[in-house]
């Protein structure tokens, strides 16, 4: 699966910039609805962008449309306006860049989505640890006979 | 994050018996409708769990109904009953699997779902890392000394 997806580095920049990587500086939203084009979600969902729309923030109107449409067939748009709306504000762009990561990551790969993610990470922390065992043990070893 | 999660580790153990980690061997599936009683999505839905129900073989009638709550909650029934309906049969398992688990983490951390889990895996990726280059340093230059 392809690590390098667009929103989830989004995140990860978002995450270098703050010493608590739980909690990364929110970038400024930018509420499309206040432009008079409707927000990419709304335009998905070939609705009108009402002032106050949950997803306004996080779907700009020229490529939110088509991070929305992953979203909205993994997900469902009223599940993930629920969730975000239970949100604090300055938790939704998180959310919303999480959750159009996992939505992309369903829709490449049905049957593991972003859990194949996490077994490419898992079997990358294993291997590196067998190395190190065998490096430590291979200095001892030369430390104990140098000294 | 907890890593040890009931669902992944299902999914992990068939891992193990197999070469491929893309194409786990499918534990055999119980149609627990053929029992009488509707499967756990079913009676979670209140509805009739019908013979051939898509989620019958992978939410039995007693811990089912709780593992879909959470997968009603995040992806919808009607989403998961369409992505597992395009899925071959053989492989269906691991999605319902991975699916539960992503909706079990998205409960538990509405924010980032499993893409926590990633970040903490990424994190110990890279530290390792940096332990074994100064490793394979040290034992180097102790190589060289004993030469």
């Amino acid at each position: 699966m392809m690590i390098n997806d667009y929103d989830l580095h989004k995140v990860e920049e978002t995450q270098k910039t703050t010493k608590n990587p739980k909690r990364p500086q929110t970038p400024q939203p930018e509420n499309s609805n206040m432009t008079g084009s409707p927000c990419g979600a709304c335009k998905f969902l070939r609705r009108k962008c009402v002032r106050g729309c949950v997803f306004a923030p996080y779907f700009c109107h020229e490529q939110g449309a088509t991070h929305f449409a992953a979203i909205h067939k993994v997900f469902g748009a009223s599940n993930v306006s629920k969730l975000l709306a239970h949100l604090p504000v300055s938790d939704r762009c998180e959310a919303a860049v999480t959750i159009s990561y996992e939505a992309q990551a369903r829709l490449q790969d049905p049957i593991y989505g972003c859990v194949a993610h996490i077994f490419a990470l898992q079997q990358q922390v294993s291997f590196p640890f067998i190395r190190l065992t065998m490096f430590k043990t291979l200095a001892d070893f030369c430390l104990y006979y140098t000294s």
